[in-house]
């Protein structure tokens, strides 16, 4: 049984739905921003980064969306979540996903924790400035280079899809125009018409 | 035959020092950042998003460091730099190495790339003025609670371990009290004294 720790609008719901796609058997606990939750003491003896998401195995627990998806996709083969045999198409999806991770999510983490690399109001509402440009290039690279279509991958369903389909979610919020990634905002319909998203928001919603 | 694309000082010499404890068959060919060659089109023919590493393979080209190095794993399990059929571990190192990647490098990147992420000269000067303390908080974590010892995951080098050397090359110039982290500083000297090591940064140095 694993129990992975979330909190709504934020990049635990890729492994959520991961987690729904694989069958696995699991439950969700949420973690609330608003009380602060993520920075005391019980949260902190799970993960010392402060962060979601976090998902405790009976091994231990695990944190960074890029390893927990695989993890997933390692622990329910049978869902076909990773070309885990390959070693050449497992590096594309893993290379897509660190480019969520560090470059994406980056960006847009630019425009609500700027605290993290800045310790001034001046130039905490100067990186909130720059976010429409900077998660708006990382978009338009995805939109004309990266995603295949119809699945990120292509043909196959893979990790990929519910990571970029959670990211996607904050395009409106970070200022980035639709209308320069149609394909993305294609992709993020296609996502949300699966059963296993439908029913990781569903939960995230309810709670 | 494999091509790693790679700049002295940047985050290539992991996949480097990886490459080189493989016994893997590969070119290594330098990108000029003073020449700006990695915003040319003859290298962004390669990697359209202008950084290194790029690994060039029969198959094609992987980028992001996570990705690569767990490739060069998967490509030579005789080295045993991962691993790979225990998911749960495999997990922590990709965890790991997640957390260089997103947090450690993208704090260390304020002080020399801050235009990623704002558009005016006050706001890149506010961030670099915090990236003592924000790349010291990521290697104060790294050295209480993540680094095992004697190598990042324990007993066993994995790929953790020239990631982990790769980014710690970059503290005094990050400006980081190298009292605040000596496990760190002992675990980057081992590192050093591994022949792959040395081959790799003599191989970058030559060139």
């Amino acid at each position: 049984m694993l129990t992975l720790y979330y909190a709504p609008n934020t990049c635990s719901l890729a492994t959520h739905i991961a987690l729904e796609e694989a069958g696995a058997a699991y439950e969700a606990v949420r973690i609330s921003f608003a009380a602060e939750e993520q920075r005391q003491a019980p949260y902190l003896a799970i993960n010392p980064k402060a962060r979601v998401p976090a998902l405790v195995t009976e091994r231990g627990v695990l944190t960074e969306t890029p390893a927990m998806l695989a993890y997933v996709a390692q622990c329910y083969p049978q869902a076909s979540l990773a070309p885990l045999s390959d070693p050449f198409a497992f590096a594309q999806v893993q290379a897509f996903n660190a480019y969520l991770c560090a470059t994406v999510h980056v960006a847009h983490a630019h425009r609500m924790r700027g605290y993290r690399w800045a310790d001034d109001e001046a130039t905490i509402a100067g990186m909130k400035r720059a976010v429409p440009r900077s998660v708006g290039a990382c978009f338009e690279l995805i939109e004309t280079t990266m995603l295949q279509g119809p699945w990120v991958m292509g043909a196959a369903y893979t990790l990929c899809d519910p990571y970029l389909f959670t990211l996607a979610q904050w395009l409106e919020g970070d200022g980035v125009d639709l209308a320069t990634c149609p394909r993305v905002i294609e992709h993020r319909a296609r996502v949300a018409a699966r059963p296993a998203a439908q029913r990781a928001i569903a939960q995230e919603l309810a709670t």
